[in-house]
């Protein structure tokens, strides 16, 4: 495990408000180890920090009774959805309170007419679809895992459709929070667009819980489109592909989803997944549209592709077909473990424009060949967003200081490009000191505004910002 | 004219700053009153509040200077692009500095294969389109007025394309932004999309120059489409062409533009521009895509339309008839001021859920005829947005308060239905009280916000919040 600094712990108000809940939640306060450190647990490699409680309310109500007591203690508060984030987000580096929000799972309403929805923050990504699937509505944002609503929300989560839709920053219409004195606010109303003051709406999403707890959301919807089709192309380089993907996007075409595998997780995805795709750059794409509209999409890419020496492209519309590939790229994860049994993989993100990507994309894989790591690349293309999932034994000091290496090169190379340092993981425990690196004294005045929303520094302290 | 609330002056404090920004700026800073007059200027009822000089920097370190400048003498600066804003942004009243930004009107770098311009906040949104033309791009967001680029960044503008293109708040790649001390930040890189840290680009996009001054702007662009194509339909009544704009959106026919005139507009259009259209409500389209996409788009509303009575359907791709269509709206300012030769044009905004629209929009219709008022209505309809002009004889105070409680009513209703007191508008002076009525508690922590980001109100001060 990479060590987590661990923060000052205010041990008698720690133990003072466990007390309090425990009146208030009964059994929905829990304090045994196990579960403890499943809410500490990040999909990371940054060491688990446990809280010393978790509690799941039921409703926002409770939410702000359980920030009040917290408040009055001075006792940091964790927000949790499932899990799933990637940069330690849900430690708890000064101990305090887990709140789990998955009892809050409920859908509130749904607007058809309005394409909106209302959802507890407990909510699940597939959980919201499978809802919406008789309506003929869905919700396009796909993080990879089945992720909460909130903690996508916090995090301003993508993924492989924001290419089209965008990321959850232009998908979250409005949000109820608990702030750091419990009182619960609003920050906007149900239509579509406004003008009414400052965006509290995106200040919240991506805020990580450090600015508020989100108890509500309201998304937008689309409608299930009429015709999906995918197709696949192989390429002879990076830079071939990174080029057709730049004129796809050039020609305006509103491709779906449009994701690089590198030869290496093409040999993975072969492996993993009975596949026998050719082994060099390959791009897997979806078009959403009309019947006419999804052709025309499909017909127009193959000849950009065919500009940049594409070949083995395959267009289809088989729904079953589809899926393989797609179900294919979503394994990559496990795809990727394969390469070297009992290695960890810790998946990190940069974004950059789509006009370095390439240049980026090529460099991240000669650095990690220099280093003597093991790194497949895969990347929301489309958005210039990639990942490399390192492969590393965990046991060897000396191989994580290398890969913790890797990551710090990589994340300067990203910026230097004039890029960030995470296009959708993140800043949590993990990226602090990139995000400084990226954005230097703006983060003075993000740490301005957090001290003006959370002066006691009770929400997910540790997290974003250096204290 | 409509009272606005004079804020206490610092009459050494300007006097001292006037004379530190004469040293620096010479003939840039300009005292006389017309000038003076000219920077009070809004587009509105409210009263003209001179600022007490105009600077006119070039460059983003004389904008510091200036700010530094006014910090230390606890002197408000007024940010001021073309002076198009509707709410009062631009007045001063507590006087202070107007900091007109025309002469930082510099295209900085286009980065076409990122489809990325860099601007200073003078450039207009006409002045870039035309730099632009040549390359094949265009800046998709259209408020109307020919604004500026910084102007229209503060004040989270729209306008028609917003339904397919979205407003400045999704268009802002990332800023360049002179804080209240003088400080220069930048609040994001230039990738496509990032999770790193509070989204100070979002804060800062409708903060109406009260969090700190723009000093440049990365936008998004789009590259001009194949072919555009526009349509016009006529209904029988508002609700029938409101339940058609719902479909169209429901369909997820992505147009570009979707446009409501009712009844007593088209009138106004039909004797301004000479125009012949059935004199009932109107709505107003125009297709972006590939030749085969507009034609399918324009069928595919077409049958919706007839659906609910939609007649005299025209689809048109000839530019020339076009332009003539959309001249027609545009210039809907002007042949509103002809129902009432010598009135004044009030233009108001709201924006509700697109299910509550006809509702809203067909109660204001009614609720001015009670009031005896006059109030063509336009709306951007696929957002849900609708503007009423209100053509008020301003010598008339009664009447002028009239116009003042319609107003009043109109908001409660928007904001009742779950909509905003401004889709597009923004708060400025205007609309503080809809603010407080619409969002509650939440202007508090908006208010922690500005007191963290600007301790001594400098910044266009009695704006957005009430102090």
């Amino acid at each position: 495990m990479v060590h987590a600094t661990s923060l000052p712990r205010n041990e008698a108000g720690i133990k003072a408000v466990i007390g309090v809940l425990k009146q208030l939640f009964g059994d929905r306060l829990q304090t045994g180890a196990s579960i403890r450190e499943q809410h500490g647990h990040t999909t990371t490699w940054i060491e688990n920090q446990m809280p010393d409680a978790v509690v799941f309310p039921a409703d926002t109500n409770e939410v702000s009774q359980i920030v009040k007591a917290c408040a009055e203690y001075a006792v940091p508060i964790i927000p949790f959805g499932t899990g799933t984030s990637l940069e330690g987000h849900v430690n708890a580096p000064a101990g305090g309170i887990s709140v789990d929000t998955s009892q809050m799972n409920k859908i509130l309403a749904v607007h058809a007419e309005d394409l909106d929805v209302v959802v507890q923050p407990g909510v699940t990504r597939e959980q919201l679809n499978t809802f919406l699937r008789d309506q003929g509505l869905f919700f396009p944002i796909d993080p990879g895992a089945n992720a909460s609503l909130g903690g996508m929300t916090a995090t301003r989560a993508s993924g492989t459709n924001a290419v089209r839709y965008g990321t959850m920053k232009d998908n979250v219409l409005a949000l109820e929070v608990v702030m750091a004195d419990g009182t619960v606010i609003r920050t906007a109303q149900r239509a579509k667009k406004s003008s009414a003051g400052y965006d509290m709406t995106r200040l919240m999403v991506g805020s990580e819980g450090t600015l508020g707890l989100i108890t509500e959301i309201t998304l937008k919807l689309q409608g299930i489109p009429e015709a999906i089709s995918s197709a696949r192309c192989s390429f002879r380089s990076i830079d071939d592909a990174c080029r057709a993907v730049m004129m796809t996007i050039q020609y305006g075409i509103p491709v779906a989803r449009i994701e690089l595998l590198d030869e290496m997780s093409v040999k993975a995805a072969n492996a993993y997944s009975k596949l026998s795709l050719p082994e060099t750059p390959l791009l897997l794409l979806e078009f959403h549209g009309s019947e006419a509209g999804v052709a025309e999409q499909a017909e127009t890419f193959s000849s950009i592709a065919e500009e940049f020496d594409g070949f083995d492209v395959t267009t289809t519309s088989s729904t079953e077909e589809r899926n393989k590939l797609w179900q294919a790229r979503h394994d990559m994860y496990w795809a990727g473990l394969q390469i070297r049994p009992g290695a960890k993989g810790i998946s990190t993100d940069v974004c950059v424009p789509i006009s370095r990507l390439a240049e980026c994309v090529v460099a991240a894989q000669d650095k990690a060949i220099d280093m003597g790591l093991i790194a497949p690349i895969v990347g929301h293309v489309g958005d210039g967003n990639f990942h490399c999932l390192l492969l590393i034994d965990m046991e060897n000091a000396e191989e994580r200081a290398r890969a913790d290496g890797f990551v710090a090169w990589l994340n300067q190379m990203a910026i230097s490009m004039d890029g960030t340092c995470t296009g959708e993981h993140g800043i949590g425990q993990g990226k602090r000191a990139y995000l400084k690196a990226e954005l230097g004294e703006t983060t003075r005045y993000m740490a301005a505004i957090k001290v003006a929303l959370d002066p006691e520094n009770i929400l997910n302290p540790g997290k974003i910002l250096i204290d």
